[in-house]
């Protein structure tokens, strides 16, 4: 069983690869399932900001998953309506033990029909746009509701999988993931921008 | 003139691919330059946790830089004994603005001469060893000296790259690059591995 990394064109870089980084400290410090990147062909992906990845696993070839992440980026409002991935997506839910997204990945997310009645986090460009598709969407770095994680944008996804991982495997071996990421991020805020009023309540206070 | 980004087989995918995300945001933003994924040859690399990504140029084949990110990971310690790339990292020190390395990726410089007389920081698991190759290691999240910047581990290289941005650009574009990222991370620090006495003192006192 591994913990399935999803891709498209167009995904933002960050939002798979920050919680990729702690999976994959996670598989090697401390006994969690391998990370392996999943999209529907096998060609290279080509990323938001350009870079390009190999999938390691189509859809069609992926065994079972422990976990599943669904990252975001605009790419996502395409991906929403494409299905072959939200029916992948709605079909691995049922198996894994948690699901994971990142930023605009909610909206994949919502697609698929799993966050219905629920409290979910996303990018703070978009929550208005979630609130309107009828999700009580909280203006916070990440969500935990039952087995539905969903996190604020693109860096966000790193807190919520050290999250996951404390939760999953337990506070030390959290605290191992994060020392061996060396995870202990500067405080520090630059300029004005997150005070502008659409920002989400999380930071606009820092 | 691009922002390079160095990868080699074994490099740690957080290393490149944070510092990746905030010059992407940089260049569609703020006007940064492009990141541009450099290795020594075209075919895919294979990262520490098994990532797979194609570089966009070589050595060869790279025009100006303006910046030169240099990752780290294990294979660093393998690489600072590679000719073609310590070289590389030398020739182009001269031309570029500024020069950063993330984690053990600090050891590259150091072969490439690129750290006599100079502060640094690098990696918590190996600041004795740079110490002990004559380096002024500093126990902080990231370190500038002159046009050479170097930080610690796998994650902080998103901190000195944002700072970098701050130095260049302004305040105001680095305030931009954040939002965009959304990275106003959680303080949040799990059990006590990072109270060791072997951890960076800017993290033992968290």
């Amino acid at each position: 069983m591994v913990f399935g990394v999803l891709i498209y064109p167009g995904v933002e870089e960050l939002d798979f690869q920050g919680p990729w980084e702690m999976a994959g400290m996670w598989h090697k410090y401390g006994g969690g399932p391998k990370p392996v990147l999943l999209a529907q062909s096998d060609a290279p992906v080509s990323c938001a900001h350009g870079m390009r990845v190999l999938p390691d696993q189509t859809f069609a070839t992926c065994g079972a998953l422990k976990y599943l992440l669904v990252p975001g980026g605009y790419a996502a409002f395409e991906e929403m309506k494409n299905p072959l991935l939200t029916d992948f997506v709605r079909q691995r839910s049922e198996q894994v033990r948690a699901i994971l997204s990142v930023c605009s990945g909610s909206f994949i997310l919502l697609a698929a029909g799993l966050l219905q009645g629920r409290q979910a986090a996303t990018n703070w460009k978009v929550i208005g746009m979630l609130r309107q598709a009828g999700v009580e969407v909280l203006e916070q770095r990440f969500v935990q509701d039952g087995k539905v994680w969903t996190s604020a944008g693109v860096s966000a996804g790193i807190d919520a999988t050290l999250a996951l991982i404390a939760g999953e495997a337990g506070e030390a071996v959290a605290s191992q993931v994060q020392l061996n990421a060396e995870y202990y991020p500067s405080p520090k805020t630059y300029g004005t921008a997150h005070r502008a009023p659409a920002g989400a309540a999380y930071f606009r206070s820092l």
